[in-house]
């Protein structure tokens, strides 16, 4: 049932500054991700994984785009947007910062990092949330500049990521903590380094802040990387489900709220600052939730490719959808999320699933699934 | 030059309710709009397009997805979003409808319909309107309901629809004149059929209103088509660059404005009502435009596929960008649109495009290069 398709290119599908670099470096697979394209795997899913976990990695991740605002409204926009307390981000701190609608729905959940006062950037998953916050602005009349700048990030991702990252850097890199960023360059190429990133297996974003250096920054790394055995690779599906990261798009868009994901730790309802999505989420949280994102193990490996969303029952019952699922090589199993009624969200329960290529077992477990 | 690219499917990848019957039918190329797969060719995209050009064609152009705008203020916030003059809109008709940001960047570009005094419908190209819309009502506190509704638009274009068009609808489509339209249905299929569509071949598009019958309507049209020797098709790059059709993505993003890209028409800037990037607009009408869009006619008709912005020199200065570029089979000649400083714009002057097989002598032309 999975289809290979070919991607047909234009110039609407925007390419990353270290685009050719990925092509000359065997990306096969592609997808395209804030109108940009966006390496899936090199060598095919399951190799670059293992790569992953048992060593260092670097991606393009440059389809993460930014949306920078600043301004002396910049503080104020960037904390209508999101549940989160912006107030409390120091400079040169990273917040997970779901971005909610006025109905509670969730519009993006970026990384949002304060590069000062009154300037931040959205690293952004995959919609245009730049057109979002500029009808915001103009409707409320702020004080702000908007853009997409010239940032493109690169991650080096994997458990053997600080030899390298030592070796670029130097000495300091080891001192910078979890969700921290520092402004720095690199033989005169301006970056911002983070210590971030979307696997479990430890690493740190590298916001490129002039494209033309795509070339050079990409080369660099790899060729330092080569006594580390570097490989490239990219946001590896395998791996977030394994290690219970959500993946906008596939597992929440804006018909989700964030208390049915599990999000509910980056919602303050009651912070100082008014924002986008208060009042529902108030209700939704007074009311309690109808459904809620449970993980799954299924009978059996032989799962097809989930291009869908698959129907979940309980007995005859349709109650709910799987959102995302994997063959775990580590732990042996089909592994995946599904959202459901809150009826049926107990570890354990038993539940079927209706897949392309028949009806498969399933039960409740809990994310994520390796520690 | 060009790369064949596998494209990853994944649930983010939104699939049209005729994707199914699409694959089925042969489509081989795709690409994402919008978040959702299109089909972009089925046998080559030569072959189609003489399909296109010669007979009928049946297209899934689901990814054109609907900005639906209801409530009391709707009209309001229609009229806020676009320098047209809505007001001057029938309901059962549609218009054209350029989407400007407050600088008079363009943020879209799609086809309004009005269905009720207080009911729009916007049919967008490649960008997140409704992300726009949502910020706009919310900042301004309008009253007005938007989502995208279960809206999934087919064409029929091709110079020998109407025969089939009868057949599927009776006397009445005849009379249905460019750019107006009619809700109606199809064997209780709910459908809004409109006299438009992305091509210069004439036809009609179908907006079907319930993705359930994606399967049942695509069959139902192949079918009866068969007499007509419909095939699958889909927009066609080579027509629409010879019929001088613009693409939002490929010829402007939010970094053009109307009146460099020949749009004037379409931007009633003393209309009675107050609209985003009113002000730029003025301005840079006033002070004229540094760059416009003009046809290019290429030497050789060796051109590689276009995947990037192909530099435009004039003698050794550097004046322009490429935007899109075809062979064209009727006209034996490489043809394309480029976006250049205003003093390189006369018809006849001679240019140089630095594309990824070396320069090539291109002369300025007159769009559509194809009545």
């Amino acid at each position: 049932m999975a289809h290979q398709l070919t991607l047909g290119i234009s110039q609407r599908l925007r390419k990353s500054p270290f685009y050719d670099a990925t092509l000359r470096w065997g990306a096969k697979g592609f997808t395209v991700y804030n109108h940009m394209l966006m390496p899936l795997y090199y060598e095919n899913p399951e190799a670059d994984y293992w790569k992953l976990i048992s060593n260092v990695t670097l991606w393009d991740v440059s389809c993460e785009r930014q949306v920078e605002i600043m301004g002396p409204d910049a503080l104020r926009l960037a904390e209508y947007m999101t549940p989160r307390d912006v107030s409390k981000c120091k400079i040169g701190q990273c917040q997970y910062a779901i971005i909610t609608a006025e109905d509670g729905g969730i519009i993006n959940d970026p990384v949002l990092l304060r590069l000062g006062e009154n300037h931040f950037w959205l690293s952004l998953a995959d919609s245009d949330v730049l057109l979002y916050a500029r009808g915001l602005a103009q409707g409320m009349g702020l004080d702000v500049t908007l853009c997409e700048p010239d940032v493109s990030p690169l991650a080096i991702q994997g458990p053997n990521n600080l030899p390298l990252m030592e070796e670029l850097f130097g000495d300091w890199i080891k001192q910078l903590g979890f969700f921290r960023f520092r402004e720095t360059e690199l033989d005169g190429i301006p970056l911002l380094v983070a210590r971030s990133g979307w696997s479990k297996q430890g690493g740190y974003e590298l916001y490129l802040r002039a494209g033309n250096y795509g070339e050079q920054l990409w080369e660099m790394i790899m060729d330092l990387g080569k006594k580390y055995q570097i490989a490239p690779a990219s946001p590896n599906s395998i791996e977030r489900i394994e290690s219970g990261l959500l993946s906008y798009g596939n597992d929440m868009t804006t018909e989700n709220n964030p208390f049915e994901l599990n999000l509910a730790q980056y919602c303050h309802l009651d912070k100082a600052e008014d924002f986008s999505g208060r009042d529902a989420l108030r209700r939704i949280k007074a009311e309690g939730v109808k459904r809620h994102l449970v993980g799954l193990e299924f009978d059996g490996e032989d799962l097809p490719v989930n291009e869908n969303h698959w129907p979940v029952y309980h007995q005859e019952e349709n109650c709910g959808i799987v959102t995302s699922a994997t063959y775990s090589p580590r732990l042996k199993k089909s592994i995946g999320y599904a959202i459901v009624s809150v009826d049926y969200t107990m570890l354990g329960t038993g539940l079927t699933v209706e897949t392309p290529t028949g009806r498969k077992g399933a039960s409740v477990t809990a994310i994520p699934f390796i520690q």
